[in-house]
């Protein structure tokens, strides 16, 4: 596994080599109340990792002499923001789809004039690596910009070995070009190749025969995922890719109940799911299975404003059952064009009513549990990874408060 | 008037100083179709001004020996977008109000906690002018760098002579402090200052005979501007505001019928008002007198979005009537804090099914309408300041199809 999460903790006894002092901290410790605010505090960081992080005046003495010293100004500081899913490395937009739509033209005229995701999956097999970063790398920069310190990013525009892979070697490189922690996501299960109308079952079999295993023996497999949907893949044949999946020791997250209820939840959970995405037509019964198995809720409000959606997820049903629930821009060119992670916030609180302290610990605490790092990334304690962002802010509300707004003053990966 | 819009047209004959060439117009020229595209397009530009805007075939040959000559790479060139409703001079932010209101606080929790729009009058007050420029240029910042080169600015937290005076001085400075054109308006009728409670008249008086004229006399005011509704102040109330503003040669605008149908439509286009704003409750025979006097309908999908209002401006009966419709941010502490225009094309072609072409010319050449600058602003043609964006997009229906993302390439602002 060529995975960025595999080096070493520091021992207790290692130097402080940066010390960022005068800090407010949303620690999202999740031993501490809400967002684990600590007044008047400090991280400590060695070998890229956390060795202290509170209150400044707790901070043990062999810390103070680090090697950098920064005064942070009473700034706020959270964990690095995760983006827990993501379409992101995709080719071209479809900007024209949406302007046909508006203009009031029917489906089929849409499809007639190109549109829907197989122009993104045409799209995509015509696209080199090099162009597929080329043109992934500013929406890269534009999540990074706002405090991003890691992302999940999906494969699924490909739909054959060849293309599944360039999509997830792309994802590794941009890990590799910027300084960002990247967790590839197998999404095979995506939607049917032209090539294989009216054979699915010819589909899934090679997506379980041959592309899943042949992509995860090269090491770009962090996880598997899928579409359950009436207009994708049923609940049977999810089944059988997480069975695949569980075979390879892969872990597994679902598209659910996004357009109706096939108790996609309930399935995912089955399979003790990293997590389930979308939900808006989630039941209790599915709700109790995601607790039961710890599977984390992703909420994409995104996709939901996109698409006027008016089935809303749900939040009490989660709330009521302790149901983690993380956030995600769900970042691609059909139904989510959103490249902002704080605009989802906004759009979490306004549209699903989420609280602030929810919001936030949906784009850090829960997203990283989403995908399995909850040890290693999205709070500040010790141990964990030294991902941070600085804010220019007076509370933390205001980061999901503003609208088209980004009060970051600094960005810390692996304290850097 | 110390208006920035006072200055010279450019000579038949004047020499280009500085041409744009190799780039696809969308001229917004009314005189075309559409956005008035122009394919292998360039822009003529002389003190400030635009000596030609169309196809480089078509370019006078005197105008190809510019001093500087830009090739633009054949990307697409917009007009500077305008911002023609805003309250961008603020103090303070309302998010605690906001957190508060999603853990399920009334409105008398949120009050006694110091919210509303007292709260901002009382930061207001409490400011200085410096300590507002430097809250307000990130604010303006933020827009700028998406292209935006004209600004209207409110006035409407001060509510006494010497502070609703401090909001336009300190609007004027923005203008002078960054390359942008701003637009100040009065709005003195915003609400009632706590020191009048109970005496809503005394303070219109004290509008109407003591503010208004004082701070027109400064050449302070370019417009001004009310909040009729329910909450604020009357029809009845705004008419004796408007016929002061008459009196001393003040075009109008007005908050119009955004919670209730007070027919503040009819009001403002009785009084041949630049604009009405919001409208979400304006019936047809509004709409009739909108379009009898001229009036342009300024669309809000920002607070309509974070208010979660319901209730959709009738812009179906615009379209029919053939009024203009503009799109602004309203950028406000309270029910609008939003800081990019792109998003507002996005939330009104998502929200309100506002087409393309209707997103971006609300933005430009409508929006100028708005502010009375049609004859100065808001298009590519000859005779107007040289204000225009460069983006990297495809087509220009990508403004409008992403969120959260910022495609500008360059800003030019009165040639520059
Ligand atoms: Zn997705
Ligand atoms: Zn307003």
């Amino acid at each position: 596994m060529s995975s960025q999460f595999s080096a070493p903790h520091p021992g207790p006894t290692e130097a402080c080599e940066r010390l960022w002092r005068n800090a407010r901290l949303a620690t999202l410790n999740p031993d501490l109340p809400g967002l684990g605010l600590v007044e008047a505090g400090a991280i400590a960081v060695a070998g890229g990792r956390i060795l202290y992080a509170g209150p400044e005046a707790a901070l043990p003495p062999a810390y103070r002499a680090a090697d950098a010293v920064i005064d942070c100004g009473n700034r706020w500081i959270t964990p690095g923001l995760i983006d827990c899913h993501t379409h992101l490395v995709h080719a071209g937009n479809r900007a024209h789809e949406f302007e046909l739509r508006l203009n009031g033209a029917s489906y089929e005229e849409i499809a007639r004039a190109g549109g829907g995701i197989v122009s993104s999956v045409s799209a995509f097999r015509a696209a080199s690596e090099d162009q597929l970063t080329a043109e992934s790398l500013p929406r890269l920069d534009a999540l990074m910009a706002e405090g991003v310190t890691t992302i999940e990013i999906k494969s699924g525009y490909g739909l054959d070995r060849e293309n599944e892979g360039k999509a997830l070697r792309v994802a590794r490189r941009l890990g590799r070009e910027r300084d960002i922690s990247v967790r590839t996501t197998f999404l095979g299960a995506h939607a049917l190749p032209p090539e294989f109308k009216n054979n699915q079952t010819g589909y899934l079999d090679r997506v379980i025969a041959d592309m899943l295993p042949a992509l995860a023996a090269d090491g770009l497999v962090d996880a598997v995922d899928g579409f359950c949907e009436n207009v994708a893949f049923s609940p049977a044949e999810m089944r059988r890719v997480f069975e695949a999946a569980k075979a390879l020791g892969l872990p597994v997250k679902l598209h659910a109940d996004q357009l109706s209820n096939l108790n996609g939840a309930a399935l995912a959970a089955e399979f003790g799911a990293l997590s389930a995405d979308h939900l808006e037509f989630t039941d209790e019964a599915g709700v109790v299975a995601m607790k039961q198995a710890g599977t984390v809720a992703v909420i994409l409000p995104g996709a939901f404003y996109f698409i006027r959606e008016t089935q809303k997820p749900p939040l009490d049903l989660f709330r009521k059952h302790g149901v983690p629930m993380a956030l995600a821009t769900d970042n691609n060119p059909g139904t989510a064009p959103l490249t902002s992670l704080l605009l989802t916030l906004n759009m979490a609180a306004t549209l699903f009513r989420m609280t602030v302290d929810e919001c936030l610990a949906g784009v850090t605490r829960e997203a990283a549990r989403a995908l399995g790092l909850q040890a290693e990334v999205g709070t500040l304690e010790a141990g964990k990874w030294a991902d941070f962002a600085l804010w220019n802010i007076e509370r933390p509300a205001e980061l999901v408060y503003r609208m088209g707004f980004n009060p970051l003053h600094a960005r810390v990966w692996r304290g850097q």
